[in-house]
């Protein structure tokens, strides 16, 4: 297994970096990764206002898949997902939804134990370890690793975790993965702009769909299927999530589009993943016993 | 136990309405609903064309509460609920987000059995028995029960089912609470405009918290408790219920308002209703966990 340490970062997906890391289809790589701040936010003590905002959302990477190509899908199974033992939040004026009621830039060092995350003595939260950042270099200009779009990037979605599987359009030869900015818990949201962020450590392993075709970031888990969709607007990201599913189940399936949409209406969910980034991203998730009363499988 | 037959409705929630029922704090009743088209599909082979469009959304009631004045909430405990043997799905041109794919109107008769919905032999869903129209009389103008707002109404929200407890805020003596529109399952979102219309039966227990001074509904299950927030869009909607939820739990607790920004932004979950009815309906949700961990107690 080739392994990848945090040294080597980009703080935007671009076509024009360097890889730092060559890998083939099936290739399984262990990449090490900073928090969001670069772990500049050590101690509840430190001032947030002496960390450098330039060095925000860094990312590991990017890693060359050989023989991805513009058009084919690069498929990423998230093998195992490992945090640190310290989390950070951050709050302050003009961020997240309650910005307009912040006076000044606060952060929070926030314990990770015995697998709880320590907010409170009397606030111990469930973890639920998730990636940020993931994605893939744009087929224009580069996107900051800040900005969630159809290349992934930023999309603080709780449901990348270990045992999901990412799909991505390949928009540049050789795909340019990386990723970040994990947190050892979050809520749909993410209302704040800040999750509970760590350094960690994720194992990927990568394939390469020839010809795949998607047009955003699309993620399977044991539970179902879901499109990731970021835009200006949630009410946008829901009603592109909801009509790429259902042109996606269209491809395998005799129903017409009205059929296809009253099942999505009963069975389907429109879920928010962040309103913060500052694009916002949502998810339209179709179960597993409707994909497998539908015989739909998926790039088959 | 009072019971109230399906044969007096409304079609709007008004402050004008005179009521067919009176009840008292404590008081059970059990409500008979037509489904949303007032049954009038009742066969796969009828046209929608034929159906009266002035008799859709039919709520029952209105119910006067005794002694629930303005400023008061109205707390209406689901007790039990009831949905009939067939379910009826429709979409059209124009309707919900996939309208603009629809060249006609189209209808679906969908059989409840066996504790599934029978979309086809293929695809048996799992039921989720719900209530989409629920709620009490506004201040002002009337809102037609297609519509969701402040005073509830249209709210096509799954949470609220069975178990269930929603409170409303009281604009009007005596509330005028009335209820309809079940669903034998629908997926968050409601994408088509329609869930699995079902005519059924809720029984609810009432009582009135004096001053208890809500802006938007709120809704509480074993789970956890959820503010119930329609707007124009579903960034609104969502801004305004994590606002509401922040300043609740703030009338009871000692953190900042960063600190309690932060706490939702770990473990509150933003999440959609409906986007379709044509405001839509966003909710925030704190599980049960974080509101023991603040020892938070609703109207205590
Ligand atoms: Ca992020
Ligand atoms: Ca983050
Ligand atoms: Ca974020
Ligand atoms: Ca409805
Ligand atoms: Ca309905």
């Amino acid at each position: 297994m080739k392994t990848l340490p945090a040294q080597d970062v980009i703080y935007a997906f671009s076509n024009k970096h360097e890889p730092i890391l060559r890998a083939a289809a099936g290739d399984t790589v262990k990449i090490d990764t900073f928090d969001c701040f670069k772990n500049q936010i050590q101690s509840s003590d430190q001032e947030v206002a002496t960390i450098d905002w330039d060095q925000v959302n860094p990312a590991t990477g990017p890693i060359f898949i050989e023989g991805a190509e513009i058009g084919d899908v690069l498929k990423v199974v998230i093998k195992d997902l490992e945090i640190g033992d310290q989390g950070v939040m951050v709050t302050g004026p003009k961020l997240g939804v309650m910005g307009h009621r912040m006076t000044a830039m606060e952060s929070k060092i926030i314990p990770i134990q015995n697998g709880k995350a320590v907010f409170s003595e009397r606030l111990q939260l469930p973890l639920n370890p998730m990636i940020g950042v993931i994605g893939v270099a744009p087929e224009g200009e580069p996107v900051s690793c800040g900005t969630p779009g159809s290349h992934g990037g930023n999309m603080d979605t709780k449901l990348i975790t270990k045992g999901a599987t990412l799909y991505f359009p390949v928009a540049v030869d050789g795909a340019l993965f990386a990723l970040g900015d994990f947190h050892a818990a979050m809520g749909d949201g993410e209302i704040s702009v800040s999750g509970i962020e760590v350094p960690g450590s994720a194992t990927v392993q990568f394939d390469v769909i020839k010809g795949g075709r998607l047009k955003h970031p699309l993620l399977e888990n044991e539970e179902g299927l879901a499109f990731l969709v970021s835009a200006m607007t949630l009410d946008e990201a829901v009603s592109t999530a909801v009509e790429e599913m259902i042109d996606l189940l269209l491809t395998q399936s005799d129903l017409s589009v009205s059929e296809m949409t009253m099942l999505m209406s009963a069975a389907g969910e429109a879920q928010i993943s962040q309103v913060v980034d500052p694009l916002v991203t949502a998810r339209f998730f179709v179960p597993r016993h409707v994909l497998d009363g539908l015989n739909f499988h998926l790039f088959s």
